[in-house]
């Protein structure tokens, strides 16, 4: 008899060549991609170099994108990325994206119909989990195990039980996924929903853009998730449409599938959310912020928050505007596409008229990368998805999480500021 | 009896208070503007807070400019734009430009009316001659006669002799100011003009736009000058047009002058021209190439070629084309009024679709900064200024010098290409 299984356990058995898996159970499931960056593939191909005979298992499926330190820091990040395009040409990886044809890896998979529904990837970054928006299973892995998936095109794992978000009603004006990810990882805890992935499920997923649901999915590891997972409806199928020849595969949840828990959202009780630091849980909503939170330099992009819907979200509010003379504002469109179809729309311009700086795609200052590294006692406000101490600098220096309403506000009076107040 | 004197010995003698100077005298002179930068001025700051009761002579006459390593690469870069954000604060320094407001000090400090005919202007880095494009006396200094500068409003200067270009005829089609430049340093070297001024005249001088004019300004260092300077015309006086409330003051070599050196130009016999590692004079025109040179990276942009010409330029040639995908080209333009105009005038757009990286205004990968610094073995096509050993990453790498046309061919064949060509 098959028991009931969940959205994510159903792809796990399909990858694994089996009926059903149980939460709990090792398998070992074939990949449909393999990813890595510029900091994480380095490292990987030490590990693969030292197998016997390495070869990459499918030239096809191994997508290598450089956008950590990049276009390059320093003269070691530099020496990074020459490792990694010697590498990609010697085995003619096809999705080796140079820097000025590429963007940051979780904004470019999806927009270049490398992950569509039903695949398993895994990617030697933690915000692999991305893709869970489009109803795959992707997951973030150590750079040994990236150089096992190039060589074997398998991975192993031991199935995760889930969490069931039931959504319904419709997200408040200013209101985003980024609150929504935010407002449950200050419910649940950093670990609320460790190894285990987080399904989205209920009425509300329609309502929540397709931008919204990779803000989401991109989170699920702040929450400690082995991966965040949405239903495939028509705007996945949408989304998707000329983006790849591959057929998706639709994968449901059994309706009696077992949850360790089960948790009712309703969007429209949402309200503005920013995590104080230093844990993406500390969060707050906007009305709940008693003091005066002055900032040094606002940042609006990301892996998590760097696609078209968070650049219109922050021109609507700094269109006409002049952000405050104090502070930086450094805005990243996600991926080269992303920034051409912000200079196509205009938002570009309302970036650079209101004082921003507006950066070509990189991480940046997410991971203290480059672009906007704080000092010492300075503060940031960020629409990236993680508040760790140092984690954009100085280990004194403070960065809140925020969404793209919120940042843009802020930028222009320079303190935490509602989108209802500029 | 006064002596006939060239046009810099004529501003140096006025604003020395004397009616005349000759070469090789020592002088004092009032200054009308003092720059510095991000690296600069943190070291002009240690020798400005030992002086007795350190005050600055005017907040109004000194500008400065975090545009070397800006937005922050790291955390030293970070403290270092916070040291001067905080002194600039205190001082109520008038032209502080916070990153997102600013660009290339030698691109902004024109822009902004902040450098106009007759000024005598030092800034603490080497290619504050740029300023002479203007009819200025402007050169760079030490981070402590910066500090000096800062408290007095005074320096002192070695009067120099001068070398007399004169110029005739008019640049051929994708010849432009930088290929005169690289030509002059090709012939006279890199210590060809050791202390002294360039001074262009004759009626080829009309036809230079100002901002070929401001790259040959600019480059006068790399022939050893002290500056660089241009009669003051039409198209100079159009250009300060609704920058300043100052009035100019327009001061003309004499007929007589005394010159070490007078050396005749004929612009219409000019030729694209590149700059072969690992020094400025080591030129060859563009059809004395007879290798192929493979490129790893281009960069156009810098104090020396970041200007609306130069990337009109660019996007002339890269209009509907495709970069080479083996390469990396990153454009930075000189300041945010550079990028609005970019985006207004669709270059940016042109600069995307062909697959470059539009970097915000920064000096960047012109000396080894970050965007865009080269591994060991890569070689960069660039139209910056110096191509020292090391000078843009890797000691092991190689720069090459040229102008945004040559830099735009190059980009689409991945070799050092005529514009000519493509």
């Amino acid at each position: 008899m098959i028991k009931p299984m969940t959205m994510t356990q159903k792809i796990l058995a399909k990858s694994a060549g089996l009926d059903y898996v149980e939460s709990g159970q090792l398998i070992t499931v074939n990949l449909d991609l393999v990813l890595g960056n510029d900091v994480t593939t380095p490292v990987a191909l030490d590990a693969f170099n030292k197998l016997d005979n390495a070869k990459v298992f499918n030239k096809n499926k191994i997508a290598i994108v450089p956008d950590h330190f990049t276009p390059n820091k320093d003269i070691k990040s530099a020496e990074h990325c020459k490792c990694v395009r010697k590498f990609s040409k010697e085995n003619e990886i096809k999705n080796y994206f140079e820097v000025g044809q590429m963007g940051i890896e979780h904004c470019l998979i999806p927009e270049k119909g490398l992950a569509i529904p039903g695949d398993v990837i895994i990617g030697a970054d933690s915000h692999t989990c991305t893709y869970g928006a489009l109803g795959a299973f992707s997951t973030g892995v150590g750079s040994t195990d990236m150089a096992i998936g190039m060589a074997t095109g398998k991975a192993w794992f031991k199935v995760p039980e889930a969490i069931k978000f039931v959504l319904k009603g419709k997200l408040p004006k200013w209101v985003s996924g980024k609150d929504l990810i935010l407002h449950i990882i200050g419910k649940i805890g950093v670990d609320g929903a460790l190894y285990k992935s987080m399904e989205f499920t209920g009425e509300g997923v329609s309502e929540l853009s397709m931008d919204d649901r990779f803000t989401i999915a991109n989170m699920a590891i702040e929450a400690g998730a082995k991966n965040g997972i949405f239903p495939v409806d028509d705007k996945t199928l949408e989304y998707i449409k000329n983006r790849t020849d591959r057929e998706p595969r639709v994968f449901t949840a059994d309706d009696d599938a077992l949850y360790s828990e089960v948790i009712e959202i309703d969007l429209s009780e949402l309200k503005p959310t920013v995590a104080f630091p230093h844990l993406p849980e500390n969060t707050k909503t906007i009305d709940e912020i008693d003091e005066e939170v002055k900032i040094d330099q606002v940042v609006i992009g990301s892996c998590t928050n760097g696609r078209i819907d968070d650049l219109r979200i922050a021109a609507k509010i700094l269109k006409g505007k002049k952000i405050c003379s104090d502070i930086r504002t450094i805005i990243i469109p996600g991926t080269q596409d992303v920034y051409l179809q912000a200079i196509e729309e205009g938002l570009a311009k309302i970036f650079v008229e209101a004082g921003a700086v507006l950066s070509t795609p990189t991480c940046g200052p997410c991971l203290g990368g480059h672009m906007g590294i704080l000092a010492e006692g300075e503060r940031a406000l960020s629409t990236t998805n993680r508040n760790f101490v140092g984690r954009m600098g100085s280990p004194k220096s403070e960065v809140y999480l925020c969404s793209p309403a919120v940042a843009a506000a802020s930028a222009i009076t320079g303190r935490i500021t509602s989108p209802e107040e500029v």
